[in-house]
């Protein structure tokens, strides 16, 4: 693809929209929004206002690094706070659904959504790829209209309008576009991470707690796969607990699975056959996080499992 | 060790302390209560009565076969069909506590006691080996007192005698002997397969539609590993579901854990290093079965974990 023309259609074609309003995007730190926040930044500057919600399910230190990347690329992002209220929201839910539908609830109708009416901005900025449009006709993602999500009448409020720059590339065409721009590879190369953020990665209730021991499983497991060349991977943490034996003593320990895949657009996956000596190491360092008595490794295929758990 | 030796001591120890009375044993099929099963007939013949019962919880074919394997050694074996009773005892448990317990207390208070005090046999030939002895001295295993556990009160029924003629062996020791003595390499070489059976390889509850998954994984697993040259190799099927996708649609399905172990008593286990072609065909095979649409691979030595999960 010709990147070039590509960027420059693109901020053309936001410039004309946005002319002289204000527009918001929500910055999740992948490589979409980063992407969807570089071009709007180039068309719009000061025009745009760009916000990190840190939503408590983030990975270890990752709000301030994401808002830390872009300052060093000149672009500034509004770290917002809505950790209570998604804990809130989540507390007592263990249903998948369920629990994806109030993530998504609390981001789109509460914390964005007073945002977006807060901010008097008409034009939203959306990093929507073609693999999401696919994956929602084919009842795979359910069907979303980003206002509606957003409690915004558009027969009453007039004027509204959301822009997908993105909408015509795959995650491949995206990372190639962030690579020509020369974003940090923090960015460009970044695997791929949930919405729903570790909330996915959680089987069963997520609490703070339960939240802590996937936080430091996932340290684990991007530290010894970063160099793997893996399309992604993950920790998991099951709701089922497993016996164990330490200082000889019999124990009840947490399981968590080591996910880790090779693909080019998430459509399809294969299992990455990792050597035995990172296995080993990995199930080791897994093992001593408080609580964990198991590390499994995910031999399934997408199809016919899918790449997250929840 | 001298094996000769040690099965002429210990045939003439149960002539002599058993008499001219009535002995009983239950085999279970695996190699401790098939040694002391042949010892005993061996010392006894037709004063022995052994029972096979039949807890609803043994893989594929497996009490049949059990029995078939014996009478071709021209050891009678009496089949118990008792799967109502422990069905019914496991129905609605899901700690694993309580679950060992159940089949413990159908076993020993219900159905084997009942056996016992019809038979009439005041003699009781026991599987038990020194691991589970220094087990339930370390508090990893329960404290047990057979009779107690049957029903029986010693102080009331004088002369009732529990024999265990393996308690100086371990594991190793057991399999030379049953080597030496030519049984089967079916019984000798049996990978080891827990008492509570099937129960242990299901977390949550219990049901004959449960089992039916864990069994077909079983018979997978078992087939796929059988020249592994391995101390031990199971299916586990968890409690917690994870979404998966076959023919573009979104499903939720079971997730079956492979564990493959080396050790030589089952006091320390590492984890089989697989190859990549043996686990891919073990996820594939596995996810054809009914529901279940992940495979995991169990990366964890004991300690920390133990070998079974419930």
């Amino acid at each position: 693809m010709d990147c070039k023309k590509f960027i420059e259609e693109q901020i053309a074609q936001i410039k004309q929209t946005v002319g002289g309003a204000k527009a918001i995007n929500a910055l999740s730190g992948g490589v979409d929004s980063s992407l969807v926040t570089v071009l709007a930044h180039r068309a719009l500057g000061d025009q745009l206002r760009t916000v990190f919600v840190d939503n408590a399910l983030m990975r270890k230190d990752e709000p301030q690094r994401v808002v830390e990347t872009f300052a060093r690329m000149g672009i500034p992002v509004e770290l917002v706070d809505a950790r209570d209220e998604f804990l809130s929201a989540l507390a007592g839910l263990t249903d998948p659904e369920q629990k994806r539908q109030a993530v998504t609830d609390t981001f789109y109708s509460k914390v964005f959504g007073r945002l977006v009416k807060e901010s008097g901005a008409k034009f939203l900025l959306h990093g929507t790829i073609l693999t999401d449009i696919e994956e929602t006709v084919d009842g795979i993602k359910r069907q979303h209209n980003i206002l509606a999500q957003l409690g915004i009448d558009t027969e009453a409020a007039y004027g509204y309008a959301v822009l997908e720059p993105l909408r015509t590339l795959r995650k491949d065409g995206v990372r190639e576009v962030a690579k020509f721009l020369d974003l940090p590879s923090e960015i460009s190369q970044r695997i791929p991470f949930p919405g729903p953020a570790l909330a996915t990665r959680i089987v069963g209730e997520v609490t703070p707690e339960r939240l802590e021991t996937v936080r430091a499983a996932t340290v684990i497991v991007e530290e010894e796969l970063a160099d793997s060349g893996a399309f992604q991977y993950m920790a998991v943490l099951l709701n089922d607990r497993a016996t164990g034996i330490r200082n000889n003593k019999r124990e009840f320990g947490s399981i968590i699975v080591v996910r880790c895949i090779e693909s080019t657009d998430a459509r399809t996956a294969t299992v990455t056959p990792l050597s035995w000596d990172k296995l080993n190491r990995i199930s080791q360092r897994i093992t001593q996080i408080n609580g964990v008595n198991r590390c499994l490794y995910d031999l399934t295929p997408k199809p016919p499992a899918t790449i997250e758990y929840v």
